[in-house]
């Protein structure tokens, strides 16, 4: 049983904006207004949805009392018409369900550049009223997929202290099917800018830290409510920590759920980056080789072709001293002193490449404690096929 | 036939380094020193016969007399002992060809991490001396392959300026395979730093605006010989026009060459960005599109998703207004003020996107003069079996 917090109920509805015989659209909803954290694509092209919720958010000192979110139409590049359509859904929505459409945030995925059919939406209200608190969470999960293939969950393991979110994606981005959501809700009763700090932290370290193909999307959010029906209360130093721990927990188990449903992805790599001058050239280098076609290519042939992972190094723009750098393949030393590893390096790794978990460490040796982590996938003829051949 | 500039023979060898049954060493000579113009790869993880090429150029002036080139072996990643195998083995090949090995420079291409075995350099230098003379460049050409599927040979129409280059690549960066290498020979005359400045201008214009994968090699070069032997001299104002235009279309020849040739590649984009508030940004824009690779794979796809060129656009980190945005696919206008065009899109651009060349136009509305153009291949799914399966 997937723990949730009080006072929240769901819905979902078939609306057919594009998939036929499956959900398309849920509802997330709090008996009384929550206090909202939340984290937006940094793309300069953002979805309808992005703008409709920002909106909302700061008219209403950043509180709400549901999300409705729908798949299959991403709401983006649709100009003011899609800014139109979005609110307009929100107060069919809000008037069927007897909710302030104001207190009613918008998430959407799917193609770029389609408008909605608004009688889409007129059925889609009736239907989530009709099937109000008789729908899990899982139901919401599935009903927001689109090229996923399972339903991301994940929740807090403390008994004291629910959290649980759905999240959906399966590349950082895919503007054809948009990207990356995630919705968060507890519980709790914990200050607007603590629970903002605490969510863009936890963002930067897990959402932030994933690469299927180095894109972000025009979509992408990351919303937390909080509605304190709990009672409890997050303020001291102590509760604060526990709070940001089972945050980040289960955020990074999202997003490690994305790498591993990553569209045509069979692998996740685990990069570390260390020893670096500064926290950024960490995090260029951990990048440059995440979004590397050749480096995934490579993890997906499991082929020990360090080649690769040192030429992404040595075109990251970073200075780095080649002969001072030690690269590792689980606890395998690849490459050292400028040279890599002698004797059958496939032999001796082919076992451990086969493994669906890559653990990849990197030290530069400058002997620092700048370290940058992240997660990406491999690179298949899979991935290529979903997106060259999606829409036609 | 080929026009070959007064003063160069060409040689080739079967010297087995990794491929078997083809030429896989090359020899371009001159009948005397050349001075020499040079373009090495900015990647800090550069191979042994960049730093060995780069010690014998400053340490004769920019003189040289022979290139050697090999294939199956890029003799990166090989320590100390790659650069005491690359000097030994210009040293077997200049003591069998009477030339002193000083004036030879080397450049190599094939898997890394894999030390030379001389008894190949051996032989190798035996053959060279055997057909010396008996060989075509295009024989050359063929002999430094390794995923081409062709020979890449370009060269001047006018009879009064002969120029004539060889290049090889197939993916912007292929550190198994390691890279693109160019060769360009001239009779003409010219100050060295006057050479140097053309040659670095050119590769700027051509060979740096290409992308395959976004990768940069360890292997890169560009070695232009100009031996004087023609009596041309290239100093007046008009002359040096001339020798830059020819010089700036046989390289742009051979880069289109390689996009043409690139790894699993079906098709060539032509992009062309504009109206940028600096040259910086036109650049960054254009490169985030060629290494998208969502854009390449809608490419691959034959694919009308202006959503996807859009998204990448807005996470360039450039500051654009969308909605001063347009684009064009040939000369169609499929986005414009913030939305796509309207209409069946895809019926519209079918025939246009079933073209081999495809061009792209952005202009993102800045009314101004700065501009970048670059050429990129598609990805599709014989790129992943290329560089998935190579050395497996």
């Amino acid at each position: 049983m997937i723990p949730i917090p009080k006072g929240y109920i769901f819905s979902t509805a078939k609306a057919n904006f594009r998939y036929k015989n499956r959900d398309d659209l849920g509802l997330i909803l709090s008996e009384k207004p929550a206090i909202v954290a939340a984290v937006f694509t940094t793309n300069k092209f953002k979805a309808a949805p992005i703008y409709v919720c920002q909106e909302k958010l700061i008219q209403n000192n950043y509180k709400a009392q549901g999300i409705v979110i729908n798949s299959g139409i991403a709401n983006a590049g649709t100009g003011e018409m899609g800014i139109y359509k979005c609110n307009k859904a929100l107060e069919l929505v809000g008037k069927r369900l007897k909710i302030d459409p104001k207190l009613l945030l918008p998430a959407s995925t799917g193609v770029i550049g389609e408008q909605f059919k608004m009688e889409c939406w007129e059925a889609g209200a009736e239907e989530l009223y009709k099937n109000l608190g008789k729908k899990d969470i899982i139901d919401v999960a599935k009903a927001i997929m689109t090229t996923d293939t399972f339903p991301k969950i994940s929740y807090s393991k403390d008994k004291n202290l629910s959290l649980t979110l759905i999240a959906k994606g399966a590349g950082m981005i895919c503007p054809n099917m948009a990207t990356m959501l995630c919705f968060i809700i507890t519980d709790v009763s914990i200050e607007r800018s603590l629970f903002q700090n605490i969510l863009t932290e936890a963002t930067e370290n897990t959402f932030n830290r994933i690469s299927v193909d180095g894109d972000t999307s025009t979509n992408d959010c990351v919303i937390g409510m909080a509605n304190g029906l709990s009672g409890k209360r997050i303020s001291d130093e102590k509760d604060i920590l526990i709070f940001k721990k089972i945050l980040f927990e289960i955020m990074y188990d999202a997003s490690y759920k994305i790498v591993q449903d990553a569209e045509g992805g069979t692998k996740v790599i685990h990069i570390q980056v260390k020893g670096t001058k500064t926290y950024d050239d960490a995090k260029k280098i951990a990048q440059t080789i995440a979004n590397s076609p050749l480096v995934k290519t490579a993890f997906y042939g499991e082929d020990a072709n360090w080649g690769r992972i040192v030429a992404a190094i040595g075109r990251s723009g970073v200075d780095v001293d080649i002969n001072k750098v030690l690269i590792k393949i689980g606890d395998i030393e690849i490459f050292k002193n400028g040279m890599g590893l002698e004797g059958d390096i496939d032999a001796i790794l082919m076992p451990y490449l086969k493994k669906q978990d890559i653990f990849l460490y990197i030290d530069v040796g400058n002997n620092t404690e700048y370290e940058y982590k992240m997660l990406f996938s491999d690179l298949t003829e899979q991935y290529v096929k979903i997106n060259s051949g999606y829409r036609s």
